[in-house]
């Protein structure tokens, strides 16, 4: 228990581009990049089959990687007005895609996973993408930023997931004993 | 052409209470009713979860009355923000079954669909849900507003989505004379 690393697949939600990136890794030991891309879907299509056609990306993705959790960012409608509802929509697409494959779904704010990755829930993209980039050993920073994203939510979830898993197997193991 | 009713199914998207209203019917001629049901999701759910439970309700309720249409409630970011993300995701769901099946989404948003049943796009529910009842034909008005809503979505694409279909068809016999 905690030895074995866990898959997570994170996505930073969007229906222009769409970032999904794959971290297997374990809390104290070094992450390991899995798969990064971004998913786009053409602007001039109707909002329906540019969510069919994520759907159908995200769904070829988790049967490949089989991730143990899906990590999606956290949406606010506070956001920018214009584009929170398509970010919205692309998020619920990622969830039930998950939750098809009974795979648990965690989200995180942007300033979880910026202060996961770098320290500070403050930090700037670059900040976020030089961390990720260091972080997983790449010799250089994956493009665009919904990818970077992707990745720092992967990694957002080992740490602060594979914490929370932990305490809850401590109680469970607690609460066996009592 | 044009004699044939469509079958317009019609969705008040929500991750409480999800209205779906089933139409069959043409401009000028009288509407059926031919289902009508509200899906609920249980709030203590987590929101993938609720979304999948969504999807399946939809996507059985697709599968059985095959639509022509898939009429969706047009979302804005302007509304109620506390409750205009989930009424996002679910019209997501609703909008990603439809396209799956290759059924056309249109969208039409709460002012078009009560000018088109009431004549004033500022009807209050209760003006929608009585001439919804009236419209069909009904003994009783359905409950709750959610359903009454559904009902008035795929009404107002009957009308709506008829004109244009007709229009054009019109169009593309006039282009292919020239």
């Amino acid at each position: 228990m905690g030895s074995i690393g866990m898959t997570v697949l994170g996505v930073d939600p969007g229906l222009t581009r769409c970032g999904v990136g794959v971290v297997t890794g374990s809390v104290g030991r070094p992450l390991t990049l899995v798969d990064v891309a971004v998913v786009r879907t053409p602007p001039n299509l109707d909002i329906a089959r540019r969510l069919h056609q994520l759907e159908q990306a995200l769904e070829a993705r988790i049967t490949e990687h089989q991730p143990d959790v899906v990590a999606v960012e956290r949406v606010f409608a506070q956001h920018n007005v214009r584009t929170v509802m398509g970010t919205a929509q692309a998020s619920a697409i990622a969830m039930v895609v998950a939750a098809r494959h009974g795979i648990p779904v965690h989200l995180h704010t942007p300033s979880e996973v910026k202060a996961a990755v770098t320290g500070s829930g403050r930090a700037d993209k670059a900040q976020v993408a030089q961390m990720v980039t260091r972080l997983l050993r790449l010799s250089e920073t994956p493009k665009p930023a919904d990818a970077t994203d992707a990745l720092a939510l992967a990694i957002c979830h080992v740490w602060r997931g594979g914490a929370a898993q932990r305490l809850a197997s401590a109680v469970a193991v607690a609460g066996g004993r009592s």
